[in-house]
């Protein structure tokens, strides 16, 4: 009797257990990775820009044109790199999500159980990274880097990887953002999404004065992570008076960034995914 | 007449064009590039740092154990990675050098063509990558990362892979260091390399005073980058009452990263480069 009650103590603790794991996802968790990726993205802009445009990583070279290479140098290294990252099991954790996803047997990595699984099954798939990969090679990129061409267009390829995977991270984490204003507000969610009114999703899930913090903060750590330091110091204060060009990525443009591209991205994805919410 | 003339003017101004890329190597230009690449070595570290240790990465397997696959999944993540930056060309450009060398075709990469060759051709081989691996790995790692195990193994080796490429390419810049060092004091080298007299061209490589600064400025640059940064600016000031713990990376640790191994081992490259400078 006494075993059986000591049984049920176990079964009854492993399961508040699981129910933590599994709701280990709050608002507070949530803006803590946001926060945390933002220096990641800026870490990774700041590479970037070391190195200048490279322009023939991203044309399609005339002799690939129409073969079964037709693609830019750079998407075959995202490509060729992303199949390595698959097969070691990078893309096992839903918060990663491949630009090319691939059907890699799993078989290099150690054995890992993502138990904590946070998202809703039916809307788990919704991401926005054609959008991504588009806006950073077409509108972000000539941005951010300055004219030229230095010959490193491998280590550039592997800089604007870090770049994509960042962002991607980011922006497809709306979904767990948009689970966790769910499961705060059901009811209002619930009528909405049945109603497949976007605009009033959209409404729910907007924060002028949130976004107008993040892009503000974005801004800043440019201006931190961008400046020239000194064993004495930063050179650069960071203050309004430094001039642009002092830092390694302009700082107005981390602004532009988050503004037209991350934040609109970001509430796309929280709007489809709930839009799959109850299916 | 004139049109030889012409001609010759062209020759003359291409010929001083290509004399001015193969010795636009200065001791400002090499120090321009090991203070910026000190950005990228920290960025990297505090990226790293984000991930718990993560150990199942690095211990070999038992299933592993005895088999082709005898090898940490880190490092076969290293190697699948370094197969596919080869194949884009990344190692064409001599700055750069993979820790597990391989000869595959130069294939996927737009043709460039890296004229300004500035190594001494029968010197140029010398790096200590065996070196930086073990450390990285055996002693490095430990401190940096805090224990736990999050599953994230791709991402982390990822990560790693990003870490040893900054302090490889950082380390065996010595090689180009060494350089410029020998053509501004020849005759002082030749006589130590002549006696291969390792003491000696340690002593005329060897600034202390310099080496202070670039740990401090290391240590600094820990503070600011791995800072709190919020919409009004940084929470922390990085001064020295702040607690270690706020910050993302230890700046000690970053300070001690440089002082028993960035900058012994890159003085190391350099001797051996100079050893072999008269070949």
């Amino acid at each position: 009797m006494a075993s059986l009650y000591t049984y049920l103590l176990i079964c009854n603790a492993t399961l508040l257990l699981l129910l933590h794991r599994c709701s280990g996802l709050s608002l507070d968790t949530v803006r803590d990775f946001l926060t945390r990726e933002e220096d990641t993205i800026v870490f990774s802009i700041i590479e970037r820009a070391e190195y200048p445009l490279n322009l023939p990583s991203y044309d399609v070279p005339a002799y690939f044109a129409g073969s079964r290479h037709d693609a830019s140098f750079a998407e075959l290294f995202v490509r060729e790199s992303e199949a390595v990252q698959a097969k070691a099991g990078r893309y096992q954790n839903q918060e990663e999500i491949p630009f090319f996803p691939f059907r890699v047997p799993f078989a290099l990595s150690p054995p890992y159980n993502f138990t904590s699984v946070k998202l809703y099954p039916a809307a788990a798939f919704v991401n926005v990274n054609d959008e991504i990969w588009s806006i950073y090679f077409n509108q972000f990129l000539s941005l951010l880097a300055k004219n030229g061409d230095d010959g490193n267009y491998a280590a550039t390829a592997a800089s604007d990887l870090v770049c994509l995977q960042a962002l991607s991270k980011r922006i497809n984490y709306g979904r767990y953002v948009a689970e966790v204003k769910f499961r705060g507000d059901q009811q209002n969610y619930i009528t909405s999404i049945r109603n497949k009114d976007k605009d009033a999703l959209m409404k729910l899930l907007s924060s002028e004065s949130q976004e107008d913090v993040v892009k503000r903060r974005v801004q800043k750590k440019a201006m931190v992570f961008g400046q020239n330091v000194t064993s004495d110091g930063p050179v650069e204060t960071g203050d309004s008076k430094s001039s642009q060009a002092s830092f390694k990525a302009d700082p107005s443009l981390v602004y532009k960034l988050y503004d037209q591209w991350v934040i609109p991205l970001t509430k796309q994805v929280e709007v489809e995914y709930l839009l799959h919410r109850l299916d």
